[in-house]
C-alpha cells in the first residue's frame, strides 16, 4: 500500500453508503482507501431475481475497481477488517497490516438474524444478502422440483413442492411472487411426472399484514396480488421450529406442522459485527443499540468522535420517540453522500454544522411479473403502473451502464417469454434425492 | 418415474452427443429418459470466457428441461448414474432406482487427467470442464491481482502476477489470450499500486508448437498473435513439479523454476468413469482403450452389443492405423445425431447398415479480442476474418436463442469497451493474502 502526506480517508464496505461517500469525495485532495471483503458492489434490491433464476449474478454486481477506475484518489483494497485501533487512528486488516486514517467511515451493513437460533436455523433456511445466498436459494428451489419429478412417493412429492418464506417484508413478498411465477409460468411445460403449478408457496408473517410498514391499502393490494398468483399468506403466524423436512408454526398459540424441504429466510437482520469491534476499540459499549447497530449523532458521527462515521444499515440514527431510520438503500445512499461531502468540507476547514436529513422518496416492492406497490409522499400506486415505476427506478440505480442495458434486455426478454434464462443449479452439489 | 409399454431409450449425459441423439428421436414413438447430473447443457467451447470474466455462466448454459420442453417423448431426470445392469438392460441411479432400456446411449464425456498426479496437482491447477471450474479459475486469477495490489514484497508481487497455463491446445491458447487481454486492456486503469500489464502469462507446451494438430501456418500465426499480446510461449517444455507458490519445468532435461500462485490446467483429459462401469457390467474389460474410452464399432455401438451406444469424448472410434476420432464437439454432435437416427430407424424395423462418417468441417481457436485461426478443408484463415468466422459459428451453435442474443450483446459490448462485466470473485472465499 502506498502512503502519502495527504489526509487519509478510510471507507469500509462497498455497499450503497460506502460508494456514495467515496463518490462525494471525488474532487477532494485526499487518499481514500476503500476496503471490502468482496471485489464488487452488489445491487442487493435485485438479489431475489438471482435467487429465482431471472438474472445472473454479474447482472447485479459490478467490480468496485472498475466503478472507481477514473477516480484516482481512491485505492480499492480487497480485504477483511480485523479491528480498529482508534487511539492511534488505524484500521487493522486480516494480515496485520494497518491503514491509518484521519477520517473513517464504517458502513458494513447487516447480516441475517435468526432470533437467537442462528446455529440451528441458518443451515436450513438461507437468507438473501450475498450472491452465494442467492445461488444457494436458486439451487435449493430448483433441486426440489427436480427431486419431486423423480420421486414416486406422493407425500414426499408434496413436501418437496412446498416452499416456505419466512417474513412478509419486501424481500419475502418479492421472493414469494417470483417462486409462484417460476412454478406457474416459467416451468409450466418442463416436467413430465409433476405439475409444477401444484407447488405451494407459503409466506409466513408475524403481523396481520404483509409489507406492514406500508400504507394499509398497499399491503392489501400486495396480498391480493400474491393470492391471485397462487401464494398462501399465513399472517399472524410465528415460526417456532424448523427441521430439514418440516416446520412448525404457531397460529394464535395453536401449533401447526407444515411439511417442506425448502425454507427461505426473509425475517430478521442484525448489524455487522464490525459495529461491536468499533465500540470495543472506543471503549464505549454503550454506543451499541440492541440490534448491535452503532448509535450516531445528527451528522452520522459516532457520539463523541467527530472523525469516525457510521452510515447505512449499521448506523442507529435516532429520530426521537425510540425510532431510528430504517435499514433501506436510500437511507444508506443519502447518509454516505452526506458523510463524504461533510469530510470534503471539513478538509477545507469549514465543517458544516447542519444535521443529516433523510429525504424519504417512498417505498416500493414488486410482486411478480407485472405487479408492484409504490408509495411516495401522498402518491400510492398499485398494479402495472407501479410495476413500471419500480422497473424504471431499479434500472436507473443499477451501478453501471452496461449492466443496466443487459438487465433491461434480460427483463424485457423474460417478460415477453415468461422465461428465466439463469435457472442453473450450480455450486457445491447437494443431494438431489431428499 | 413413469413407465409405459413404448420402447425405452435411455440417454446419459446432456452434452453435445446426448442432446443431438435426443433431438434426432423427436418424431419417434418412444419414451426417452435423458439423465444428467446437472440440470443444464453447457456450451463448453466458451467456458474460457466465463473463466476470464467475459461472460456469465447463464450465458453459456441452458436448462435441459427448457430446451426439450416441447419434445413430449423425453423426460429429463437430474440424477447420477451409479452403474449398469446390462444383463437385464437397466441403468441404476444413485438412489437405487432403475431405468429399463431397449436402447442405451452413454455420452458422459471426459474429465481432467493429471498424468497420474491427480491428487497432488488437481487442487493446485484447476482445469476447465465445468461451471465451477470456470468460476474457480476466475476467482483465483482475480484474487491474485488483488493480493498483488496489497503486498509490499516485490518478489511476492511478481509471483502473484505470473500466470501459468499448462497445455497449448485450443483451451490453453484461448485461456492465455484472454488473461493477457484482462491484464493489459480490461484492468488497465483499475489498480493503484501495481501495473496489471506487467503480469506474465506463460503457456507451457510439450511439443514444438501450440495448436499442434492444426496446419503449421496456423500454429505459427497463433504463436505470433499470442506473443504480440504479451504471452510467453515455453515450447518443448514439460511440467515436472507443482507447488502452491512455484512450478518446476524441464526444458531439454534442464530443470527451471518459475514462481507463480496461479496455474491453469489445459493439458490432459481422461474418459468419464462410466465407461469403465459399462465395460464391467458387460464383463468385457477389453472394451476400454488406454485412456478409459469405450471402443465402439462403425455404428458407435459397443462391440458385440448392437443396442448399447457410446458417443462423444467417451467413445474410441477407430479410424485404423491406431488413430481414433478426436474428442471435439463436432464429433460428439454428429455421433449423437447418428445414433439417434439409427435408433429411430431400428424402431421402425429397418436398421440401416451404413457406418458413421465424420464430416470434418475443420478446426478453430480464438486468441483474444480479434484474432483467431480457422481451418476447414483447404481453407485456412487467420486474424480478424478468422475471428469473425469463429464468432459467427459459436453464436450460431449456442443452444438457445435468448442466450445467443445476450451473448452477442455482451460480446459486442466487451468488444467496443474492452471491458469484462462478469469480473466477480464468488464462491467459497479463499484467502486473499497468499
Amino acid at each position: 500500500m502506498q502512503y502519502s502526506t495527504k489526509p487519509q480517508v478510510v471507507v469500509i464496505g462497498g455497499g450503497f453508503a460506502g460508494m456514495a461517500c467515496v463518490r462525494a469525495l471525488r474532487k477532494s485532495n485526499v487518499d481514500i482507501k476503500f476496503v471490502d471483503r468482496r471485489n464488487f458492489h452488489l445491487f442487493q434490491p435485485l438479489l431475489y431475481q438471482v435467487a429465482s433464476g431471472g438474472l445472473s449474478p454479474a447482472n447485479i454486481a459490478a467490480p468496485l475497481r472498475s466503478i472507481f477506475r477514473k477516480q484516482k484518489n481512491v485505492q480499492v483494497l480487497l480485504g477483511t477488517v480485523e479491528g480498529f485501533d482508534t487511539s492511534s487512528q488505524k484500521v487493522v486488516l486480516e494480515d496485520g497490516s494497518e491503514l491509518p486514517y484521519d477520517y473513517l467511515l464504517v458502513a458494513t451493513g447487516s447480516t441475517h438474524h435468526y432470533f437467537g437460533r442462528d446455529a440451528e436455523w441458518e443451515p436450513l433456511a438461507p437468507g438473501l444478502k450475498t450472491i452465494e445466498d442467492a445461488t444457494k436459494i436458486r439451487r435449493r428451489v430448483l433441486s426440489a422440483f427436480e427431486a419431486a419429478e423423480r420421486t414416486e412417493d406422493a407425500a414426499l412429492r408434496a413436501a418437496l413442492l412446498t416452499f416456505v418464506i419466512v417474513g412478509g417484508g419486501p424481500t419475502g413478498v418479492e421472493m414469494a411472487g417470483s417462486i409462484c411465477e417460476l412454478a406457474r409460468q416459467t416451468m409450466k411445460n418442463d416436467f413430465r411426472a409433476i405439475d409444477p403449478a401444484s407447488a405451494r408457496v407459503v409466506l409466513i408473517e408475524n403481523s396481520k399484514l404483509v409489507l406492514d410498514r406500508y400504507h394499509v391499502s398497499l399491503s392489501e393490494a400486495a396480498a391480493r396480488d400474491l393470492r391471485s398468483m397462487g401464494a398462501e399468506l399465513w399472517n399472524e403466524t410465528r415460526l417456532t421450529e424448523m427441521y430439514p423436512d418440516h416446520v412448525v408454526v404457531s397460529q394464535g398459540g395453536v401449533p401447526k406442522r407444515l411439511d417442506t424441504h425448502t425454507v427461505i429466510w426473509a425475517a430478521g437482520v442484525k448489524a455487522s459485527p464490525l459495529g461491536k469491534k468499533l465500540a470495543e476499540s472506543l471503549q464505549a459499549p454503550e454506543l451499541l443499540d440492541r440490534g448491535g447497530r452503532v448509535k450516531v449523532d445528527s451528522q452520522c458521527a459516532v457520539l463523541g468522535h467527530s472523525n469516525v462515521f457510521v452510515a447505512g444499515d449499521l448506523a442507529a440514527f435516532d429520530l426521537g420517540a425510540e425510532k431510528t431510520l430504517p435499514g433501506v438503500a436510500p437511507v444508506a445512499m443519502q447518509q454516505g453522500a452526506f458523510v463524504g461531502s461533510l469530510i470534503a468540507k471539513a478538509l477545507k476547514g469549514n465543517r458544516p454544522a447542519e444535521p443529516f436529513k433523510y429525504w424519504d422518496k417512498g417505498n416500493m416492492a414488486t410482486i411478480g411479473r407485472s405487479h408492484a406497490v409504490v408509495e411516495s409522499g401522498k402518491i400510492r400506486l398499485t398494479g402495472k403502473l407501479a410495476w413500471l415505476a419500480w422497473l424504471f427506478i431499479h434500472v436507473l440505480y443499477l451501478a453501471r451502464f452496461e449492466n443496466r442495458v443487459l438487465v433491461m434486455f434480460q427483463w424485457f426478454w423474460n417478460y415477453i417469454t415468461r422465461n428465466r434464462t439463469a435457472r442453473l443449479i450450480t455450486g457445491k452439489e447437494e443431494s438431489v434425492a431428499p
